[in-house]
């Protein structure tokens, strides 16, 4: 067992396998300010077993110890009892392991981590695999017929067993703390600490018709800023490139035969362009032939499969994106499909592939989104420019890159889970709106989607947007709702939200990049103690103040609150909260400030350019308070080495009180006033 | 390449698989008295590679050839273009390989089997996976917005690739012919031949209500009687153990005082005794010491896991069962959850496993099933007496098997999936009817299952039979329909349809027998040559000459019945088809008989005992015709030595011949006349 910081312990036995995320990687731990703490295990509670086809790893586990984790798993939350295999997999449906984002990391309430250095589809049971013993005493007559109670297990295996098949042996990183909190936190600074994106990437991301042309996106464009509709970000789709799928990555001049004074009109109107693409490369792709030997050796729709884990290729792919589009104000990306649909529908390269570095099919698979990532961030690094990209899989070590996960799935339940399981992992991750099935249903969508770590309305399939007609095919015909004026204005108000809570917000993704804290937290996360949680899937905080209950789109039905200790405040009703409560219907999300916090609240605007922000704090349920927010300029890297402010504000007695410090010359808030939310 | 039989080739490369579940069976091919085929590859053709992590072959494949088979899958018919990773799981609700019965089989439309000898996860590619070449034509322009063209392939690879992951060589059986008919009934005759089950085990099995005692299985039993619903099985829950789950294999006298008294009486009014069970075995079972060290190293639901791929313990368990329950008149199982859910719930053992006859978890899930099959379908063998039981989990080898496959899942149309793709690996399984949303989807579930393989009604969740009550809240309240006398009726009806067709059906499950031709035929068998089959998923043939169009329970849409060149009349309403034509809505299930066929039904009768069955020919569109029927003592396996009489019915011009030739002294059917159904 090797120290590799602060509450930081490697284990390794047998043979070191041959590729590992945070080798290929490069990772460089952020410095983590916090208390030493122990090791959970001493060397010899730690079981290892060398099998035929494999290698095997138990943990022992106490009595009421629960596991979470393993990257952006849709169908569950507390994985206790279970047994997954991670698989990237596009099409996600049950709780086996697939997951276009599975990271082989887990947290236990006991407040450890426990982090696999693995590229292999690693094979994990919490508490699932019990052991063969002679039991002697008889059990009690008993017959199960109630369907629920029959598939439940009598009792608990006493540890977590990692399998990794074809291993000869397995390194594990070991994350200790007080907490399932300090765990997570350990494994992000570990990792090179939380993201922070952009301030404009903290806005709205409107994606836009797959069908459109030049004129069709500007037009879309300047729609916003007449309605009013806050809009920070413009997403094409795949239509700006010559030729999908596979691609060009060349402009499509017949349907943008001015793309690059496009993006500088668009520029000039605030927005910040994000082009759709994927890595798997045409032959008419200008890198087709550069990279063609550096490629794995199957194809995926007739494309090459550059190999990313080759810096050269690494950089070559990021020249070119740099002098094609990062140079001409281009900034974001949508990385679509790195996540292999092989096992469900079928495209990407099987497991057996082999690529020029080394790593195998399962392997790349594992890897491809993370190095991706990697690819435009290092660019960015590079560029000192912040972004905030899309991408469909990220792996182990992804938390300082600024992309949001996104899925082709659609279940409301499964994304307010998604936001929910990311935190544990690193990841972030956006419930997007796409079509509906009626007028609640997107307004539900829209407020869960404010309320989470990136907001995009990906219209690919609808020409306007869907507060004009939620309906798919109708929006198609042009058929348009008669309320849209109506709903228009709803469906602003939910997106200005997001713009409100902007300096909140900034100040929790600073947390994030700082010290890996997540922004948005499972419950078992930001309340480990409290026993209630532990198998929550429908809340989740905002930084330490907000709590989240979203209402599911998919019904009419009503839902239970459950609240954290203390009284909570309804941010739209004003009411208090303490205990369970039931909402749903025709209500809003569920959006609770802890009494007693001073929540500071910017003035809507349609986009992050204005600066300073007027910021007005309020004092909810007490006449004290005091926050604290961040400022730098928004955009650049220099926050990495302290060009950034810390502004505390106390407000007491009717009064404001800040203090700043820190090496940021500038001002991005503006402190404008205080109100008091008395109940 | 070696020559096993006619049109039967063995090839091996690199090490041989330490299991193979045809080594563990002892499988004893039958006679296939065919003409001989030869392998439609030459060595040089199937391309052995040694990968670092296992194994690849790859086979090469014609521009239009499709792909069929790999077991029980749900989700999809035609797997060209598709991978799917063979993985043993109770719940596979996609594509991806996940089935409680996958089979390493597969046929090809260009006439020949493939089947992998082996008891690993093997993955299978059907040009899916395309490797690297450089293309040097520059693509037109295109960009792809339309969502069901995005994930559609260009083109297809050239190869079926099969991987076996932590293996050091492959040996696999190629099975040549014609077609696919061909190449599947080769495959079962490699296997010793299809299942012949008791002739009582084609008529309906019920499976009584979880919570039932002796008195209400009798009083079930009894109303069968009384309102003349066909019936010939019982099937009892787990109530009758003293302790599930695991189980106790010990009757539970609580529930059941007199319990060999019940069988008796049930034997008595010729219901045929089917007792739930599963293998693993709680410490209050009789076996449990003596199989302790003859176990895995895992327990599933604190019970013990019996490696039954030692022949020891499949005596022992087989002795159990002949002196506790064969013996005292019991006939039949259902041996529940030898499938596994280690991946989507929480029970079964893990694949790192280990039981003593040296198979791992990972091998023994693929084999669990077919050697519980084996297990008792070898104690009927010594003790003469034919079956039909239920299992749910099947593997290669299993067509000898009178097992049924079942499942939890529950759409109609995957359901009728299982039908068309079960015939393609030797498998037989059953659509059973559970609980229902409405009188529509009941008569319509019941309309698939009696044209199915094996007939079961499974209330083991409501204590009143469906027709009475189908939802199921309240038929456990007791609140039973205001017209379930009337829907009594009908679902009678639905269910004497399963007895009238007993002599066509047996004289099918008797060609499966002796030439390994299933009795229900997936389209792409039957008519091979025929394009418009190639992805029909909602079409089956019964036999030679009739066509089953089901009707989707889950809505009222109608739908598109092909037919297959010629006239094919309609058993119901009598009409002519021919090309396609559009059903549903209030009309019952297709079934249609082809023009010129004479069709041999019974007279409905309440149960099988009565012999010989009084049976009419009709002849459908002809004024002639002629069938075969078969005769035997329908209960034991004397057929095998040649103990049957091949019954060749002839009709012309108003007259009835037959022609019986072999060495069965008896009559099972009675030719009782002639009726023409004119059009």
């Amino acid at each position: 067992m090797k120290k590799l910081g602060k509450g930081v312990y490697l284990c390794e036995w047998g043979e070191r396998d041959n590729f590992s995320p945070f080798t290929l990687l490069g990772t460089q731990p952020k410095e983590d300010k916090r208390a030493d703490a122990e090791c959970p295990f001493s060397e010899k509670e730690l079981v290892f077993e060398e099998k035929e086809d494999g290698v095997l790893l138990s943990l022992p586990v106490s009595e009421d110890e629960d596991f979470y984790g393993l990257g952006l798993m849709f169908k569950k939350v507390r994985q206790t009892g279970r047994q997954l295999h991670l698989r990237v997999n596009s099409d996600p449906i049950a709780n086996t392991g697939d997951s276009h984002a599975p990271v082989p990391f887990f947290v236990s309430t006991k407040g450890y981590g426990v982090l696999v250095l693995t590229a292999r589809e690693a094979t994990f049971s919490f508490c699932n695999a019990i052991q063969k013993r002679r039991r002697s005493a008889l059990g009690e007559n008993r017959i199960v017929t109630d369907v629920n109670a029959l598939y439940l297990s009598d009792n608990r295996g006493s540890d977590v067993r990692i399998f990794l098949r074809g291993a000869k042996g397995i390194s594990i990183v070991i994350f200790a703390g007080e907490n399932t909190l300090d765990a997570v936190e350990r494994y992000n600074l570990f990792c090179g600490g939380g993201a922070l994106p952009a301030l404009y990437g903290l806005g709205i991301l409107y994606r836009c018709f797959g069908g459109a042309d030049e004129k069709a996106v500007l037009d879309t464009a300047q729609t916003f800023r007449k309605e009013g509709v806050p809009c920070d970000m413009i997403g094409l789709e795949p239509g700006w490139q010559t030729y999908t799928y596979s691609n060009s990555l060349c402009v499509n001049r017949k349907l943008f035969p001015d793309f690059y004074g496009m993006v500088k009109k668009l520029r000039e109107q605030n927005f910040h362009v994000n082009l759709w693409e994927h890595a798997f490369l045409h032959n008419s792709c200008p890198l087709y032939d550069e990279l063609f030997d550096k490629s794995g050796d199957y194809e995926v729709w007739q494309g090459i499969v550059p190999d990313f884990s080759l810096e050269e290729v690494r950089r070559t792919y990021a020249e070119y994106h740099e002098r094609e589009f990062l140079s001409a104000g281009i900034d974001d990306f949508k990385v679509d499909e790195c996540d292999s649909s092989d096992y469900s529908t079928n495209w990407s390269f099987p497991p057996y592939a082999k690529f020029p570095g080394g790593t195998n099919g399962e392997q790349m698979h594992q890897l491809l989104g993370t190095l991706l990532a990697k690819t435009f961030h290092d660019r960015k690094k590079t560029d000192n420019k912040r972004y905030f990209s899309q991408i469909r899989s990220l792996g182990a070590g992804a938390s300082p890159y600024s992309f949001a996960l996104y899925s082709d799935l659609y279940a409301h339940k499964d994304f307010v889970r998604g936001i929910i399981n990311a935190s544990f992992s690193g990841l972030l991750w956006t419930p997007e709106v796409r079509q509906c099935e009626s007028e609640r249903e997107l307004l539900r969508r829209l407020e869960t989607l404010v309320f989470s770590p990136f907001v995009c309305v990906n219209s690919w399939m609808i020409p306007s947007p869907p507060w004009q007609q939620w309906d798919c095919e109708k929006n198609n015909r042009g058929e348009l709702l008669e309320n849209r004026e109506e709903l228009t204005k709803k469906c602003r108000d939910i997106l200005s939200l997001r713009m409100r809570f902007l300096p909140y917000l900034y100040a929790k993704y600073f947390e994030y990049a700082l010290h890996g804290t997540p922004v948005f937290r499972a419950m078992p996360l930001a309340y480990p103690q409290d026993l209630r949680f532990r198998d929550c899937e429908d809340e989740y905080m905002l930084g330490e103040d907000i709590l989240i209950a979203p209402i599911d789109a998919d019904t009419n039905a009503q839902r239970k609150v459950i609240f954290p200790a203390g009284e909570w405040i309804g941010f739209f009703d004003h009411k208090v909260y303490a205990g369970e409560a039931t909402i749903g219907g025709e209500m809003p999300i569920g959006v609770y400030v802890k009494r007693g916090a001073l929540l500071p609240l910017a003035q809507a605007a349609e986009n992050t350019d204005a600066k300073p922000v007027p910021v007005t704090v309020y004092a909810f349920g007490a006449s004290e308070g005091e926050t604290v927010l961040y400022e730098d300029d928004g955009e650049s890297f220099d926050y990495e080495s302290g060009k950034y402010n810390v502004l505390k504000i106390t407000y007491r007695n009717g009064k404001i009180q800040t203090k700043s410090e820190g090496k940021f010359g500038g001002k991005l808030w503006e402190i404008a006033g205080a109100e008091e939310i008395n109940v």
